[in-house]
């Protein structure tokens, strides 16, 4: 069936850019590099947000909502910051339009000039330990274990929908803590809550480790990452959390008395995920047919559809099955729509990705019998009505571990441990996924490697053994392989 | 016990400030007029904001996002809305900061001015609006009933925190009908919802009407609000619906093929909220105490305080009424902090508005008995440990009850019909609150009256009877009361 979507074989960007649109994921909007997240879209990452929260508050954490602007002269303050956000970004420099004396719309009023012009947050770390700082005296007054869901801005000049826009929708949490190991805790114990959310919930695995220091976050310490593997053969940074040390709390003054009565620096971490993780999701699943969805995120797990036309009896049917799953926690949708052929709608929730198609017609319901389709691996199969609901909660249970294993192994396969840099680039050129290799631990090295093969060290996985190497790109010696790869 | 609360009667105004920053609901940032929401009034927002989407999501509608900045030249789209609009907002110049070249830190970088200046959004009729022109073709697209929660920013120069600030958070519902008549009753099934929520959530009782020609949305044709009465005796605007008609279908060129295949412009409405609610709610219900919650909406609905402190026997009570309690949906919270005394806890959850405090105390508990604090009554009684939880739940009923209930009283008390002039002014100089009185339906007179006596036309209730009478102002004839006051 002609459904418009470049394969991805063909051009994977185009492929990803299709299903975006087909599936009524996202738009361009008329704002550059801005993009309009559409209600089907948006009810994925509602479902992203709703789980990250409750683990957010399982791990102790609260909610809090701090200003979209951020005064100028706060993002000079932390020396390495300025450097990565101070650049592209949205600056307000006038409070008022006023009409246009030639009277062609309206203008800028010059007479409304701000004293100092405000930047739209690309990220809160400096407004929030400005803040911080008022609310943090004494031991008594930490941690502090903050997050907040906001919207941000980068003035990004190549954008792609839900990978890299101009405004994107993010949670960004900021703790402040009384000592270095419990804010190092902190950010581990984040890195392991965004680690299992891409794992058991987006069936995304990814690899947990650690930035070098060229690739880490401005301003911290130290920055752990879990890096996800595209089917195209790029990697995702798919979220982040930092310990920054006290590097904050130096720069906006934030000290606190200890149980004994002396006054030291704040210990701070930030961490945060995104809609890329929507990208993520479709670049993980999806197929030529369109969307691929986990059960677990997916806005209707199972559609019912009735065959050809929605009779009385099939509806009573279809009723009791919604019922009685929705009952079980399960979001399921009956499309009674007689206006359009099952056809159509099959190819519709092939394109959504819904997990489970359930048709029911008169003839199969005559020997007790409905057709159940799976969206992963498109098997189709006839199954008794009677027990229906215990097959559908299960098979989405295998869905989901299916999905998960199905993105293991292609990771497993494109992962490839390389002894030399001819070997090294000749996989990046030609299979893609992640490199394995050997460095010797320099930034100088790290730049060269991604100069001349425009892959970048992802991370230095925790798990990494240690044993004796040969850095692949200078000859020096190296105790653990790190990955490379090309990426988003 | 003195908790550094100005009384109402001494300073409304500067109670309201003290109420905010003690019980923890936020507090001003660096950004003029931006306020920084902290967890505890968060918290408050949270439930208001999981209520609400239920409810929109129960009357057919699904969320999305769209962009936070608006092209200038929209805002002149619309010729109304450009008036109420585009003056006092953010305005977004450049792109991008450069290093200051004296070395003061940065400084905007003159090339990278927009060609054409954005505006963060104020509201989002004009980029929904140019968004719909792309959705809809056919009356097969329509309705279209989306949601977005998101921040909005009004240069305002007088801010307060909740009631009117720079940034603010809210819901904007904006719909997409094929007739007049559906978005006619959109915009009043939102109207319901808005005042369902109110009463039945808020425990604040409001007076549905529709606005004068005056005090309408700018661009609607009619503004449906929700108007509620502080304890100050001045109005708080909770709530407006708008029916836009077909405003902004011509201004954006929004059409769509009928049926019948005749092209006609689409119909709208819109609709929205915001964190001005929780300032609603603290005037509504707050005493010199501190806060007063409704149990439906407050963090915690009950706290259990060990007297004097927490011993296994006293614990092991409090964790078993805790379990029960959760398991039936109720949000309790055990302080066993033993650094604080149980009068300091006191204060405290007074302060914070949590409905119930149950005292467990050995003594007490010898006898089979607890301690109940209710606090908007502020009785205490000794109260049987067998049963205690339905006791409980019961009494969250009551006082969310009582509650609404003392609103509704104190309102009654304070609207007053007057039949002059004169005793307009008196009522409105020495008892404040609602004034229900004849107007002639002119601008003119609105205006005048608002001048002599800074009340403002509130609404034309839904619910006026038609009765003979003459304008309190101009003595023209008058078929209905209409409502004044002082408003926020």
């Amino acid at each position: 069936m002609a459904k418009e979507i470049t394969s991805k074989d063909e051009d994977y960007s185009k492929w990803y850019n299709d299903i975006v649109k087909k599936a009524g994921l996202a738009e361009n909007s008329a704002v550059r590099g801005c993009m309009v997240v559409k209600p089907y879209g948006f009810a994925i990452w509602e479902n992203i947000q709703q789980q990250l929260d409750k683990m957010f508050k399982e791990t102790g954490h609260v909610n809090a909502y701090f200003p979209l602007f951020i005064p100028k002269s706060f993002l000079s303050k932390e020396a390495k910051h300025v450097d990565g956000f101070a650049k592209e970004c949205a600056v307000i420099t006038h409070h008022r339009l006023m009409n246009d004396p030639n009277g062609d719309g309206v203008v800028v009023d010059p007479t409304a000039k701000l004293d100092e012009e405000l930047i739209v947050r690309p990220t809160s770390e400096t407004i929030i330990w400005d803040t911080y700082k008022n609310w943090i005296q004494s031991y008594r007054d930490l941690p502090l274990l903050i997050n907040q869901w906001a919207n941000v801005v980068r003035w990004e000049m190549r954008t792609r929908p839900f990978i890299r826009t101009t405004e994107f929708l993010w949670q960004e949490g900021h703790t402040a803590h009384a000592t270095k190991a419990e804010a190092v805790a902190e950010a581990k114990q984040m890195h392991d809550v965004y680690a299992t959310f891409a794992e058991e919930w987006m069936a995304m695995p990814v690899v947990k480790g650690y930035k070098s220091a060229n690739e880490r976050f401005a301003g911290a310490e130290d920055t752990y990452t879990i890096e996800a593997l595209m089917q195209d053969g790029k990697a995702l940074q798919a979220g982040t959390s930092h310990f920054l040390g006290q590097n904050f709390a130096k720069a906006f003054d934030v000290k606190f008395m200890t149980a004994d009565n002396k006054e030291e620096l704040v210990w701070a971490t930030s961490w945060g995920v995104s809609t890329r993780l929507v990208g993520g999701l479709i670049m993980t699943h999806s197929d030529d047919d369109g969307l691929v969805l986990p059960p677990k995120l997916a806005p209707h797990q199972v559609v019912i559809v009735p065959i050809p036309k929605p009779t009385p009896e099939i509806m009573e049917v279809a009723d009791k099955i919604a019922a009685e799953l929705k009952s079980r926690g399960v979001r399921v949708k009956i499309d009674a729509d007689d206006k359009k052929r099952p056809g159509f709608k099959f190819a519709e929730y092939e394109m959504k990705g819904v997990p489970i198609r359930l048709g029911i017609g008169a003839r199969d319901l005559a020997k007790g019998m409905v057709e159940v389709a799976r969206r992963d691996t498109k098997e189709k199969n006839s199954v008794a009505l009677d027990g229906i609901e215990n097959h559908i909660t299960q098979l989405l249970d295998e869905i989901q571990s299916n999905l998960l294993q199905r993105a293991k192994d292609f990771r497993s396969e494109k992962t490839t441990l390389v002894e030399s840099f001819d070997e090294f680039k000749d996989v990046i050129e030609n299979k893609g996924g992640f490199v394995s290799a050997h460095w010797d631990g320099t930034e100088e090295t790290e730049l060269k490697i991604k100069e001349e093969t425009k892959a970048t060290l992802r991370c230095i996985p925790l798990d990494a053994k240690e044993e004796a190497g040969t850095c692949v790109y200078s000859g020096k010696p190296s105790s653990k392989r790190v990955l490379f790869a090309k990426a988003y």
